[in-house]
């Protein structure tokens, strides 16, 4: 027998995952040219050359034995360094190597701080809809995830909603901007506001409440959208950024997180997630990524792939008549759908071989994510398929 | 404020990375070729060429998006493939890709396992001397470590210990073989009589108890010592594997489980075990380096280079008068300290600027755990500390 926690977790297994696998066994008897695989937010972009020219120079140049060996648990200094000094460029911030933590991807990342903050009942808020793996991230160390809905169409967070949940049990909130799943861009003025309800509620309660930045989709924004950096705008904000998307290295599993010195129980909390990055069995950041990431820390992925992917699915998709939130961000498509139980459209969908994942996945239902970082040819080629299930679905 | 559980972890921080911080620290006073670091398990011997080249081959022949990309949580089919098949040939199994979970090296892999398998209050049996994280790993679960010593100086579990501590909460059983810390590899005979008692502990309870091979040492036996495959001779083994030290990578974080189909519950363990992966944070092992291994598989280190470490530092030591467990796997010498209380010894020890890990780390004092994965020169110019320390301690 599994344990009873894992019992659950099995029978409330991702549905992302589930689609994933759908489409690829729908692949398997139609041919991959077939399906419109739209579930996982896999980049279709390649890394950059720079990623691969970065390696072959590392093996050339660097000692072996420091390239493949371990290091300090929170990550190389040099690279840290790098990074820090990056941000510090790009934000006006002054981090230092002190400052940061290499993780195994964003997950490791939030799954230490959390390991390092909640204690049993402790509260974590999150905006739905949310990555929904922030649950399993938070009931790992007994902590209970609080939903405070995001109200349709604009699917920004609503600060009055946000006071109203806190309590004194709350230590974190989790932003994730630009957001996964609705492809939204939280503006500044919002941030502010957010802000402004967890100063007074610290105060109020006197307490610490942790803003927890979950970015891998930082790099991912179109048109005019800015992405504030939190850390700005608060003080007791701690980042967790990956280069899954802004590389795409989904696979290579590296990010890190940046604990700013101005927070609460700054050193305690450091050095704690240090020990967490061990003990949950990361031990450190996988050695020769750390070392690419660090040589290649100006590049970035092709944003205009996406982008014409992003508004050839958008006008496809509204010009049939479907009702989408316009993506700002992410590599991710809202759409209403057209009747109320989205898990019903995605089985018609998947009948026209079109891979969707409902929105309940996200705890929003009525909805469905659409992962447009595919190939800008699935998206033409599913045009009929759309076609046909706008038909059968919309309403005249 | 951290965690409460943090607390502990912090206040009992592992004592093998503050050596190892504070042979760091020493080598930038006295310069690192005057400080004898002793302290960590962090091979010496570079990766195989064949793992440079392997990287350089898939970067220039294998699909970018692929070699970077996601895959199922498990890793790649064909990885897991391969190892199996590799498996199978060494030691006569049937595995197939199916018992397969490729992990975050053999601590991710651990952690994995207990995540699946614990409830609150459920026991895992140790073997103690036994690498201290193993406390950590258990207890992220909220299971309890009992510990059953070894007698010295042969230090092999005493299979009438391992069964009057089983309990009916007993899990699982760890073994750790070779050994970390004391070196010794636990013959065939000792193996047999610990599954005849877990068989029996099994049918009289009515219970499943598994038995943990953690295996990152398997590659490494010097003369005639053979490490029995756990599998072979009890049905309920799931076996931890890390490339670490058999091809140098520990920086990396690559290794697997191999959960056979034979064992108790084995579907639902194996599905339980890879949504733990992901909700864990892991995700996925490091995406390259999945592949680097398959394609390396028959590649290993150089273990004449440590046999050579093994028998220059055994002689060194007990031509001194040290009292030494004559070690045969892993590349740790387990000394017995002249004085009982093993901290004041390293301390001694540190100044001759030899920097060693007591055994308490290990939960057995009176013990100091010398990890000879460096240098041959190292060793050898370490001879004239260890001469002064020898004088300073041993008793005329």
């Amino acid at each position: 027998m599994i344990s009873n926690k894992m019992v659950g977790f099995v029978q409330n297994n991702s549905a992302i995952r589930a689609m994933f696998e759908e489409g690829k066994r729908l692949a398997s008897i139609y041919g991959k040219e077939n399906v419109y695989d739209f579930s996982l937010g896999n980049p279709n972009v390649p890394a950059p050359d720079a990623v691969a020219d970065a390696i072959r120079d590392i093996l050339a140049n660097e000692d072996s034995l420091m390239v493949h060996g371990y290091m300090s648990n929170v990550g190389y200094e040099d690279v840290r360094t790098t990074i820090a000094e990056s941000l510090n460029k790009r934000f006006g911030t002054s981090f230092t190597m002190k400052n940061l933590i290499m993780t195994v991807g964003a997950a490791s990342g939030l799954n230490v701080i959390f390991k390092t903050l909640l204690n049993p009942g402790d509260e974590v808020i999150a905006f739905s809809p949310y990555f929904v793996e922030y649950n399993a991230y938070v009931t790992n160390y007994d902590g209970i995830l609080k939903e405070v809905p995001c109200k349709a169409p604009e699917f920004v967070p609503d600060p009055k909603q946000l006071e109203a949940a806190i309590t004194k049990k709350t230590r974190a909130v989790i932003i994730n901007n630009p957001n996964n799943p609705t492809g939204v861009v939280y503006p500044v003025s919002v941030i502010e506001e957010i802000a402004k309800v967890l100063e007074a509620k610290q105060k109020e309660l006197g307490t610490d409440i942790y803003l927890i930045s979950d970015e891998p989709y930082r790099e991912l924004v179109y048109a005019d959208a800015v992405v504030p950096y939190l850390p700005k705008y608060y003080r007791n904000t701690i980042v967790g950024y990956s280069f899954s998307k802004s590389l795409s290295l989904p696979g290579e599993r590296i990010g890190y997180l940046v604990i700013p010195s101005e927070i609460s129980d700054f050193e305690q909390i450091y050095s704690a997630a240090a020990i967490a990055t061990r003990i949950l069995g990361y031990v450190n950041a996988p050695s020769l990524m750390q070392r690419v990431v660090a040589k290649v820390i100006e590049e970035k992925t092709d944003v205009a792939y996406y982008d014409r992917n992003r508004k050839t699915l958008y006008e496809m998709l509204t010009g049939l008549g479907f009702d989408c939130v316009k993506p700002e961000g992410a590599f991710y498509l809202w759409m209403k759908t057209p009747m109320e139980d989205e898990k019903e459209f995605c089985d018609m969908a998947k009948e026209y071989h079109i891979i969707l994942v409902p929105g309940s996945s996200f705890k929003c239902s009525g909805y469905v994510r659409i992962a447009y970082c595919v190939s800008h040819e699935t998206i033409l080629r599913s045009e009929e398929a759309w076609k046909q299930l706008a038909e059968k679905t919309l309403k005249k």
